[in-house]
């Protein structure tokens, strides 16, 4: 059996079934190429209990397919299932869809130039890459039949029995790639490229976000390791450096982002919206504009429970903030007021209590954000999971920093007034004793508390996730085929199947199933850890200055192991566009404004010489904190705005791009509106070239007019016809000149 | 002689010359009627001592503008100027600049179609209005040669005797209008587009801007006389609403100006920049897209000039500063300390020094922000402008604010700790008097100062103001004609005229030679003077909230006076473009926070139960204060949040033109690339018509296959051959399922 581990090893590179997606034709036909290779797979699925109406789902699944111009094959999956392999029927429908879809980019200001009218010269120029095949072929599948789509939504309403439809990947690329990013340090533009020519933009763009982040964490690693071995903890200077950092690092993506977007030809593309299927209308309207029927759902009610978003926090905040504080009430207590028995395996209790309620809570929440979500009922995909996002963030916020801040800004100012209500776990605990008796030691804030809780978010949590993200998955996966596959021989033992597969498709279909039993990949997940992880360091990074070596270490692999999830551990995704990192923009601004506010607020409390006797900070002045939060917070508002200013000013290629575009359109519409000789002076910004109508044109005119003149001579009309041209008003003027010039020497000698 | 105040008055409505710039034709022939008229008079100085250069430029002159297609003719000015009168010479060339103009604004995106290309029915389906022609024969008059105009650039250079070129007022479209906006409350949508047609959309702007403020300000006029009845002073509530009305404003306006400006056809208009004369160039570059030379100016050297705005406003401070708080101090001492002779004289003292000194000063610090711009060197009029706004918004500041932020913040807060320094001014004045004894009276903090302050700076300044704009020119004018009229009749007594006006023509020459002495309109000073109403309203209204109704009123004739100033006291301005007031809206958007900050400071300290023994605010916690304004300044930006959002989401005329402009041309451009009916269903979002090749393509496709599958009979072929059309796929894959249904049967069997 091919597993999915070994195929990059290099012993199965040259086995044919992992080269092969069935293209039939040689590649130098490169537009023949594209159409012959297997789209999709439908993974069907059949439940024995109901193979009645499986059936002839089944029957109008293939019927829908066919109809919209795909042609089918379907071969077994594994026992109750079917594998339906798709691919388009014939390169004039293929042509002839991208040639619309491009047409539509044009109309909606995506691209720049309408495509040429002349097919088969314009596929030759702008050929059609892998990805934006595969996007079509999959609307094209799903879109509604009144759009032209075969309907075909896995997972609802009538097509409940299609489990996934999924893209087969291309695994020599994926081969390709992971050889190229394993063997540089920094991820390069081509294979940036390549990656967005295989898995689509949107997906792109979290590598590209990715590679931006990691050449600007040097930086910080560089000058945080400085930082730590020179100026210390809690330095001011660090923490102002930092706010810079993130406030260039942040700037400068939104800057990259855009530019991006304009040299992969998809800027402005969140304009051409997927409706979402499930959006309800409340009422269906005319358009006024366009005489269209559109279906409305009124604004209003819509941010009634939008509002609801406030209700969502404050839950978030209760439950995730009290079972926080909780375990953390917990661990002070028994880690440093509680002495008695058992204090080694207690001081476990809370990591215990937060594994297993921690996750329970946080899936409990998120339904809860993806009903309210629902219940916003948004009309397109891309609102619909930008409003979700918005209220994940809220939690992953709570989880992520709450400890921190909890520790910062309570244990260690009010540690001394607040520890001795926690003999509430005294007095619990005294009844589990014999003697209910327990021993206790005298509490003192530990200012090491705050430093080791950093690391361990910025170290341990880092390794752990990466291992739950990439290892566990493979293991799980191996768990679950091990027993599937003893399952099916004991099935197996008893009923010989009548089929067996095509001797030369064998391979092939092994590796197809395989890839029908993986997951869907998210790129939300992977965008959201590094959101997380660029707030420790916006936020907190001055209490420990190597947060930042232990982020660009974690990057590197976290990218490769992104790119290698996506190729091993993942169905191939289907390859959608995106402008934009798109909500987590506004999360990274967030997190960036509020390092501000934290940084100053902990440098303020931590960093004085005027240490209490037990060595933390004393003394500290409310007026004096809020000023200097203030004032951190301001001059943050004004850098922004000084770097933005200097980052907008900047040139780069993707503008470059646009304007040499836009230019090119100009000279092209000029040519053909006002004539070639023109044009070429035209084509700048300025044009107004010098009309060869003027003097004939001039005494043409006053000839009409006097013509017109001896029909009535008004005085309008002698005005303009005292001085026929140039020559006439020079020569007047000239005597009213030196009329004027006489008349003020006359005054003159008068005068004297 | 005709007086212009005259002008408005009934009995002179009949007089011919004001009801003709003398246009040739009658009005039913709309565009030749809009090319005969008088489009710009050149007003020309003789200087007697440099007559003969005058005379050569003046040759120069009539050589260029006729050179271009202008028609002129000259009549005589006052005695040392000549008026030069400028119309375009034809029909066509003016339809030619028009089209082209019209042609680069759709390359630009500010049209959303380009123009007809079959000119004669274009014109009658857009016919030019009067601003768009003006402004076209203003550009053909002083755009550079090298592009097309006469490059006539009045005061400067070659040109340097050009006094000004101005056009001619349409007297009886400005009777019109005064009268229109004298008779109602409310200036009307129509009102202002009628002063768009005539002046242009950077006047008509302003008067939008006007509109939507004075209604607006309806709102805080009743609320605050509410709140003045039943809240007192220094209410909580007062201030949230002053601020939720304030974002309101500021967010509303900022969408109308979008609005408007499809409206009016103009937006991203801004983008078309008209080029600075004075822009000073480094060096020539070829532009890496385009292949023109372009003039540049590194950008790093303008913002290391940029950065001397940083000393401009520290200097602006300490200069102005200093002054305001010498006379401040003074005021106090001679008015509260104070209690010698000559009281009732010496407390004119302040207000006479700073009625000396700050147009002085402010007149010396704009002079340098002016040079400071020029420095910065900027390549466009706009940014120029913006550029020159920025710094006078920091003068106009200081001057108008910092009086009261000194009341509210220093005085009374700390004058019983600071008055004891003004014995400097006891001693000072001790000397003047005999028996250098002065009587004082013992110092108590007036509490009243601030509201009357305020009540000085919201009432009497704005009257002060309104005289000053609007009836001392008309004074200063009428008291120069007067002067001027008496040298000229002694000169006349001595030197005859040879020349007399032709009699038809004299009242016409009379009136344009009025028009020539006025002042150019400058629409800046009254942005100004509404952004720093605004200021008032948004910062300090807290302190007295009659503020809105001594608004409301005081701009109802604001609107009016403003209007009358163009029409009477003012050249016809030329109609400049715009889509959006410009730099001011920043300066809006900033006093619209700072407000936040100022009114929840000013509530804070004043409004307080525990109230001295003096009246006066006590005990005041510094951290309270300042996590006031923090907890102030964070709801308000949150607020402004919520109120973009929701306004936003709020469709309007503007959107919906240009949605209808959008969908027209998606509709035309589909129906020429794709066909009439596929246009139909195509011209929305989502357009994937079904394809009409389906099965047949498919078997055409297999077909095919096998015809290449003879050749050669790789897997690949072989795998789409298996099952040829929906029907066989359906089958076997029924095959299949059956299969898999009887495996699952025979092994639940064997398990029971």
């Amino acid at each position: 059996m091919a597993t999915l581990r070994s195929l990059y090893s290099s012993d199965h590179a040259d086995r044919p079934e992992f080269n092969t997606n069935f293209n039939t034709v040689a590649p130098y036909q490169a537009i023949i190429l594209t159409i012959r290779s297997v789209d999709y797979v439908v993974h069907y699925q059949i439940p024995p209990e109901e193979a009645t109406q499986a059936e002839a789902s089944f029957v109008q699944l293939v019927e829908a397919l066919t109809g919209v111009g795909l042609a089918t094959e379907v071969r077994r999956g594994d026992d109750s299932s079917l594998l339906i392999f798709v691919k388009i029927a014939s390169e004039d429908l293929l042509k002839q869809q991208i040639y619309r879809y491009r047409v539509q980019d044009w109309l909606y200001g995506v691209r720049t130039s309408a495509p040429n009218k002349d097919l088969s010269s314009y596929f030759e120029d702008e050929p059609v890459i892998e990805a934006e095949k595969l996007r079509l072929v999959y609307l094209l599948i799903t879109k509604p039949r009144n759009e032209g789509g075969a309907g075909v939504t896995p997972k609802t309403g009538q097509w409940k029995y299609v489990k996934s439809v999924f893209p087969l990947h291309n695994h020599t690329f994926n081969r390709h790639l992971i050889k190229q990013l394993s063997t540089k340090y920094f991820i390069e533009e081509s294979d940036i490229n390549d990656i967005r020519d295989k898995f689509g933009e949107k997906i792109a763009f979290y590598f590209a976000f990715m590679q931006a982040y990691f050449s600007f964490l040097v930086f910080p690693a560089a000058f945080g390791f400085g930082a730590w071995l020179i100026l210390g903890q809690f330095s001011w200077f660090y923490a102002i450096v930092n706010c810079l950092w993130s406030v260039v690092f942040f700037e400068y993506w939104k800057k990259k982002e855009v530019d991006l977007a304009v040299q992969w030809g998809v800027r402005g593309v969140s304009r051409i919206q997927h409706p979402r299927t499930q959006f309800q209308f409340e009422r269906e309207a005319q358009d006024p504009v366009t005489g269209e029927i559109v279906k409305v759902y009124p604004p209003l009610k819509r941010l009634q429970r939008q509002l609801l978003q406030l209700p969502f926090a404050i839950i978030c905040l209760l439950v995730l903030g009290s079972l926080i504080i909780t375990c953390f009430s917990i661990e002070i207590f028994i880690s440093e007021v509680y002495n008695g028995p058992f204090k080694q395996y207690l001081v476990f209790l809370p990591t215990v209590l937060l594994t297993v309620f921690m996750p329970a809570l946080t899936t409990i929440l998120t339904n809860l954000a993806e009903k309210l979500t629902v219940l916003e009922n948004y009309e397109t995909q891309d609102s619909h999971q930008a409003a979700f996002v918005q209220k994940m963030f809220v939690i992953n916020f709570i989880t992520s920093y709450l400890p921190i801040i909890l520790t910062a800004f309570v244990y260690v100012p009010f540690g001394k007034v607040l520890v001795p209500y926690l003999d509430v776990f005294h007095v619990t605990a005294q009844h589990f004793t014999k003697d209910g008796k327990i021993a206790i030691q005298p509490f003192e804030v530990n200012p090491d508390r705050l430093k080791k809780q950093i690391i361990y978010f910025t170290v341990t949590a880092q390794v752990v996730n990466f291992l739950l993200e990439s290892v566990v998955p493979i293991i799980k996966r191996r768990v679950f085929k091990a027993v599937k596959e003893a399952q099916t021989d004991m099935t197996h033992k008893n009923v010989q199947p009548q089929h067996k597969d095509h001797e030369e498709e064998a391979a092939f279909l092994q590796r197809v199933r395989n890839e029908a039993e993986l997951d869907e990949y998210d790129v939300t997940v992977d965008y959201r850890e590094m959101v997380v992880q660029f707030g420790y360091l916006s936020l907190f990074s001055v209490i420990w200055p190597l947060t930042g070596c232990s982020f660009l270490v974690n990057n590197w692999i976290e990218a490769r192991s992104d790119a290698m999830k996506i190729a091993i551990n993942s169905q191939r995704p289907i390859p959608w566009r995106a402008d934009s990192i798109g909500p987590w923009l506004t999360s990274l601004g967030f997190l960036s404004w509020l390092g501000s506010l934290t940084s100053a607020a902990i440098v303020f409390m931590f960093n004085r010489d005027p240490y209490g006797p037990d060595g933390l900070p004393a003394n500290i002045k409310g007026w004096a904190l809020l000023l200097s939060i203030l004032f951190a917070e301001h001059i943050y508002l004004l850098i922004q705005i000084v770097v933005r200013y200097v980052i907008g000013n900047m040139d780069s290629p993707g503008l470059q791009k646009e304007r040499a575009e836009r230019f090119a359109m100009r000279k092209l519409h000029l040519q053909e509106t006002l004539g070639e000789s023109l044009a070429e002076s035209a084509a700048g910004a300025n044009f107004t070239g010098p009309e060869k109508i003027t003097r004939e044109a001039l005494e043409e005119e006053a000839r009409r007019a006097s013509i017109s003149g001896s029909k009535q001579e008004a005085p309008e009309q002698l005005f303009w016809q005292r001085q026929r041209g140039a020559a006439e008003t020079i020569q007047i003027g000239r005597g009213y000149m030196s009329e004027a010039v006489a008349a003020a020497a006359a005054n003159k000698t008068k005068a004297q």
